[in-house]
């Protein structure tokens, strides 16, 4: 679904990824992070689709909850599994939303 | 793939949404969108996948660029003939990325 984010300035992090062959139990780890990543102070909403290239942005109220997420200990060993087993090869760009517009409009 | 940004600042625009069932045409509607925007100056690279919720970002120098693109002719059909036919909604967010960081470090 599209994230129901409130009026900008607000927080994006785009984590775009390519997966490796070696992906046993990714999808519980991956469901349980987004669970969890739910929790957090500051998450605004999660939006993720997988056409080969997988792209999650994950919305935030500030840089702080970004920071404190990635610090988070089930995510850190999530990361380390992701570098070591999952991807292939990643990205992870941490941007300010200045504006944004729908459709319909709200 | 991964697009291949330059180091940030530079800006994201990032375009999710849902579409509706009268897709004629939109395949190769988006493909030519993709290929015009490629040539524009300040484009830096582009990301899409769809999984239901089609998400696609694309990246470039500055907002001049942005809102150039925008203002496309052939780009404004599109986006006219998008809000007419082609999606039940979207969601619209520009942003400046402000770090990033990979694996494998580039």
């Amino acid at each position: 679904m599209i994230a129901n984010t409130p009026k900008p300035p607000y927080y994006a992090v785009i984590f775009t990824n390519l997966q490796t062959t070696d992906l046993k139990g990714y999808g519980e780890m991956a469901e349980k992070m987004q669970q969890l990543a739910a929790c957090r102070d500051g998450f605004l909403g999660i939006e993720s689709a997988r056409e080969g290239l997988g792209i999650t942005v994950s919305y935030w109220r500030d840089e702080a909850s970004i920071l404190a997420w990635k610090a988070d200990v089930e995510h850190q060993i999530a990361q380390k599994l992701g570098k070591e087993k999952r991807y292939a090869s990643y990205k992870t760009r941490v941007c300010k939303v200045e504006r944004d517009y729908g459709f319909p409009v709200a």
